[in-house]
């Protein structure tokens, strides 16, 4: 029996289902990294990405209902993985001073991971003449993109520092 | 007992060997998605990462050794995820036009984990006043910032059209 043609649609749909998985894996992630981060600054840039991700989740919602599919997430094992070695970083660099860059460094690989998936939905929503899905997913890029510049600048502005002066 | 106090320097080996596993992984599935590959541009564009890829895994160990380390792996759950979902579109969109937009997906997704990896990786080594591991580690990121951006080309110039134009 010959497959089914699969088309840009169903990779779009595809696509957005895993970044929807996670997106909320993340959510769940962050307030343990919030937790877990040393510096008041670093928690309070992970609250905010919290709320921002709340909103990300909607407007993924939304951009399921252009294609008239119900908001339906699929394992993703890549956010799995990205995530699990954040946890490990937080176990292993517990009470060291350098946890804080581990955890801007297990950060910004959830950021690119996210910068990766909605570029390239991005890209497939034009293909597809999804106007306004484009436009849904390209400000979550930008936060995403903001979000990242956000975290190089905390590294290099204290918490590197921090991490090798301290005895 | 107190733990031991870790710092930076060990957070930077963690993160080297981390990269290196990844790689190692990346340098077997690059022939994967060649073959894979549709489109003649993007078989040709995979073998030419493939060639920078065995040469940032010069580079890694150069690094390794600038640190006095042996080279060796980490086992990193987030590539071997990453690298899954490349597979699982390889399987499910075999035959299919959209295949080499999804196969560009999966790349772009690998690259940026590299790209986040690198970019942390090179600020720690700056930070750490490790001046040869900092050029290394920038000849490699600017590299894959380039590979990410050639993917962006080669699937807006061609290949998001014909995954869409597909009967």
């Amino acid at each position: 029996m010959p497959k089914k043609v699969k088309k840009l649609n169903e990779l779009f749909h595809d696509g957005l289902r895993d970044i929807y998985f996670a997106e909320k894996k993340i959510l769940v992630a962050l307030p343990k990294m919030t937790k877990a981060a040393d510096s008041e600054e670093l928690a309070n840039a992970f609250r905010e990405h919290e709320k921002q991700t709340k909103e990300q989740v909607n407007r993924l919602e939304k951009v399921f209902h252009l294609i008239d599919e119900t908001p339906r997430t699929k394992n993703c094992p890549a956010i799995t993985g990205i995530i699990d070695e954040g946890e490990e970083i937080i176990e292993e660099f517990e009470d060291s001073p350098a946890l804080d860059a581990g955890l801007i460094g297990a950060a910004q690989a959830v950021e690119h991971y996210e910068i990766a998936r909605y570029g390239t939905l991005k890209a497939w929503a034009e293909e597809l003449g999804l106007e306004e899905a484009v436009s849904l997913l390209d400000a979550t890029l930008t936060e995403e993109e903001e979000t990242d510049e956000k975290l190089s600048e905390l590294a290099e502005s204290a918490i590197n520092q921090k991490a090798e002066a301290a005895e």
